[in-house]
């Protein structure tokens, strides 16, 4: 299948290559490379040393033999989009070229804007160039679980059947994001559903949890497939983040009470899960949303996870809550189905083999992280302060050392937080 | 109170900035002049010959006695927004300066990004500028009754309590827009309920219906008082467009079957209606919607209800359907609430006598909206092309006349429509 991947050089889309690639299917991808400048913006750098995108691309004809179309541009200009889906004919289209980062979003007005903007417009021209150069393609946008955020009942998988004062209708679920970012997720959401009614474009719209994760198998040994990991507050997720705080000792660190819950995925999963969905399209004119992840975990299960894998690896590892720059329910009802992933065959990876693999490879770039440190505690607060998070008195409580099993059990609470002093 | 209007040139704003003066408050206003460019740009101009903005705000004074301050500029940029807002110091905010048009947003890539874009731009600067400079001061955005598109269900004000799978939850409304513009809308909508949330702004969302009219009491006989009255297909609605039509003795058109229902309210109901919301504003982070409209009627009922005013004062009228530009259900179930303004104490007023003043006023101006006849047929389709609509085999089953009513009976099936020839 013709798959072009929009953001080819980011976390996903350099693995979904390889990925895909490995798998025998034709890929070509764009790239700004604005996630290397974002990420500079915020003080940091990749914990693995990526290379540039001439030997990226040499790397994948070496290991693949087969030389990737290739286009550097801007997605927000229509020209560009409808040039390379004329001459690469996908079809498929896997849109990770947005801005993905709530903080980077939250800094102000400028940064509010542009990651609308951006994310709302590239988007937009993916559907009006689908209409007009490959009605066929089937779009798969990156979307994000946070665009439903924590609702006291359920979250189906986009849509789901309710009454009201005794008529019934299928309708989209409703949407309660959580930062200016995951809104431009649901801007574009909105903009694609619409799309697929008006032109019969087809498209599956991934509500993603938080991936981790330094690698896919298809990496091997070669450093030029290696893909990045971010940690700084902006661009690096949460068990990545815990992973690099703990190949260097320092403090593993969720947010105020740490009971948040979220569904998260490892990297290997998410290539696995975007290659089920891409391999079984929807029908013309149907707009689908499957909500992607493998489980859902509380914040500080995780952490005392990373901790215990660390301490078994001859790491440090401590787990300290630090103040919540976000605006967001720490203890709350979580239950979102991901069913549709499972029915086409999804199967799950292992978590604590995943951590054991991330932190060796981090342990190798250990010098890279300690050498940006002081980006692992986060200084945009959803107030609109810039102010470094304080790190909060905390008890943990720690679960009995079990087996590394795929489910952590729900234990009632973990950790007790008080005020700052 | 001092009121700040954003699009203080346009339809709803120069008549709500008569209406507010009238009543006392102070106001300011702002406006790039984009809509006399829209219209322009669509081959049309107002019906209604309207007065540039130093005529207009001489007007003011001459009638009210106030100098109304007024910036010339661009909402999209944000240091215009701050200043105006630092400056003036609004204890609210009416954001009319949108581009408002359905049509406009639908012609290609470049016209439904510019809409999105703009609109969802301004509003976020609002946000910011009140974060920043008017914390305390209440933001009244117009909406539209298009964001809720026509779901099987009753359409409450923004927020619905739901069971869903044994619990429940009060959620925001699921919406179903059906234009890049109406999306807009949405997207504007979201991200106002997130920074009420967020910064404990308030504001009230207007979702206003189908508004009608060519003047207030307020504009008495001073022509440099009129409002724009639009009439091309993509600035001019449903209403306006068959006053239009009738006093040039043409045809009125109902676009399809003609048995759309939509929500209608007249101008000086919209002006009456902003009124109330504004003198009883929201709590502080109290992010409320209010569907604004007088009553429900299905289009077809409406150009009929012309066509017997025009009949009446001597004028030619007659309705025939024409094909349907838009993509949208032509029968559908239509049972949205109203009743938060009527709470307030919303008295509606008689649609005959607004017609008859709306079909008096037009007829003064029949050689503007003569010399511009042929923009009154669409011909931007929501498929993508451009192609006029052609008039449908239409048999036209008149109900009895009636004296003239508030509100219409359903009577069921009033019209016949077959394919065009």
């Amino acid at each position: 299948m013709r798959v072009f991947i929009a953001g080819l050089d980011g976390y996903l889309g350099w693995s979904l290559a390889q990925h895909l690639t490995a798998r025998g299917h034709e890929i070509a991808g764009v790239d700004a490379f604005l996630r290397r400048r974002w990420v500079h913006e915020m003080g940091s750098w990749s914990a693995t040393p990526i290379h540039g995108m001439p030997e990226r691309l040499l790397a994948l004809e070496d290991h693949f033999g087969v030389q990737v179309p290739f286009w550097e541009g801007d997605l927000t200009h229509y020209e560009l989009v409808a040039r390379i889906f004329a001459e690469f004919q996908p079809e498929a289209i896997v849109h990770l070229g947005e801005c993905p980062s709530a903080p980077y979003s939250m800094m102000d007005v400028e940064h509010a804007l542009f990651v609308q903007r951006n994310n709302l417009t590239s988007t937009t021209n993916f559907l009006f160039a689908m209409r007009d150069w490959a009605p066929e393609a089937h779009l798969v946008k990156l979307g994000t679980m946070g665009e439903y955020g924590t609702p006291n009942i359920d979250v189906p998988e986009g849509f789901f059947e309710i009454e009201f004062r005794g008529r019934s209708d299928r309708l989209p679920f409703p949407r309660q994001a959580g930062s200016w970012y995951h809104w431009s997720k649901v801007h574009g959401s909105n903009n694609i559903m619409f799309a697929c009614k008006l032109w019969d474009l087809r498209a599956t719209d991934i509500m993603q949890g938080v991936v981790f994760g330094t690698r896919i198998d298809e990496m091997a040994e070669d450093d030029r497939l290696l893909t990045r990991l971010d940690f700084d507050q902006a661009f690096g997720t949460a068990v990545n983040r815990f992973c690099c705080q703990a190949v260097i000792g320092h403090p593993l660190t969720p947010f105020g009470l740490g009971r948040q819950k979220r569904g998260f995925l490892p990297l290997r999963d998410s290539m696995q899960c975007l290659t089920l969905v891409l391999e079984n399209p929807p029908d013309p004119g149907e707009y689908r949303v499957f909500n992607q992840f493998q489980e859902v975990y509380d914040i500080t299960e995780l952490a005392l996870r990373v901790e215990a894998v660390a301490l078994e690896l001859g790491m440090q590892g401590e787990t300290r809550n630090i103040e919540n720059p976000r605006l967001e329910l720490e203890e709350h009802y979580y239950s979102p189905d991901h069913q549709n992933l499972f029915d086409l065959g999804y199967a799950p990876s292992d978590v604590g083999d995943e951590l054991r693999i991330m932190l060796d490879d981090l342990a190798r770039y250990r010098h890279r992280i300690e050498a940006k440190r002081e980006v692992l505690i986060p200084d945009v607060r959803w107030d609109g302060r810039r102010e470094k998070a304080r790190f909060l008195d905390t008890v943990v409580h720690r679960p009995p050392l079990r087996e590394p099993a795929l489910r952590f059990e729900r234990e009632g609470p973990t950790t007790e937080v008080t005020s700052p002093r």
